[in-house]
């Protein structure tokens, strides 16, 4: 992930997209790439969203937005200084005390 | 990346959450905690935009969020059998060709 | 519609909010309102989905996200002098040409 | 308005598309369409973001937008028996009540 993340930093810096790319502005990118996945499944029922990958054209697609996704978000803590690794470890260690196995919660949180 | 996939794997499974992680509620959650990320530089300038963690509060809140977002799409990657970081290599690729060095484009791709 | 537009107006003169209410900056806050609609049904099964005012809690949240949206929509029209029910008739006039009835599109066009 | 809701119903009712028009949809649907919005500006500077309708084609793909929004957050409101205009009328009542005028909050609430 580092590896990548020098990459996409590079791929910006060689066409001079840094002015561009500030936090708020990756924010919203991340965001309108976030809802290009979500608009692949709008009109799906939950099964056929399970069976999204099947067809080729369509499997193409997801990966190309989870690219974006996560292109957008790596960029965005670049220039935040985040490391999102770290981030998310921590996250998992607080939510495993907000949602305790076998507690009230019957639906995913968040 | 591939341990911490695994502890968001283990943690729906203990308080029985699969049956609500669907591709198309996955989608749905990743860009709903993406537009968490946004909330929090909606009404800032560029500028202060880029001062974003020198505040404490907003630092840990950015943290947080960053993870919800990277939490969400490692478990959407998941239940779809994507492996997010070769898309993003491949991706990487197939932009140094429609975007060369040098090109006609000015802003940022997508 | 166009009384509400004007007391949207006059509310955000009130109390000098107009230097953050940039077309940008509007736009962001349409889709955080939006997505938090999102956020009411991200786990409900389509059934439930469809249950969702029999709740006297859930149906004011769901009252109040889409005053939000609405709320940022006309705001955003206000500063770009777009009027929102003529785009709206011109939009459907051409959908109409898009996807004629009986066409072969079996699924929701955009 | 009323009458632009009842042709957006009878467009989806000519195309038997009312399957797929649960709140659930209709909800990620406008949060897709609010995005697209977003797209526009994304790279913008503030400035830049308030001269966008100086450009022919851009004006068009805001009002385009725009009526997308306005089509979904209607019709998600006609399957769900909400009116649209009474939610708002309520909210700005709320927000004279939490936002008064004079008050210590210096940047737009929500």
């Amino acid at each position: 992930m580092p590896a990548l993340q020098r990459r996409l930093a590079e791929f910006a810096a060689a066409r001079n997209w840094q002015p561009y790319h500030t936090p708020k502005n990756l924010a919203a990118a991340l965001s309108v790439e976030a809802a290009e996945l979500v608009e692949i499944f709008q009109w799906l029922t939950p099964e056929e969203s399970a069976r999204v990958m099947d067809d080729a054209g369509t499997a193409h697609r997801v990966r190309d937005e989870v690219a974006d996704v996560l292109a957008y978000l790596l960029q965005l803590c670049e220039v935040l200084g985040v490391d999102p690794l770290d981030a998310l470890a921590a996250k998992i260690e607080r939510n495993e005390h907000r949602f305790p196995v076998g507690g009230a919660r019957r639906t995913p949180g968040e």
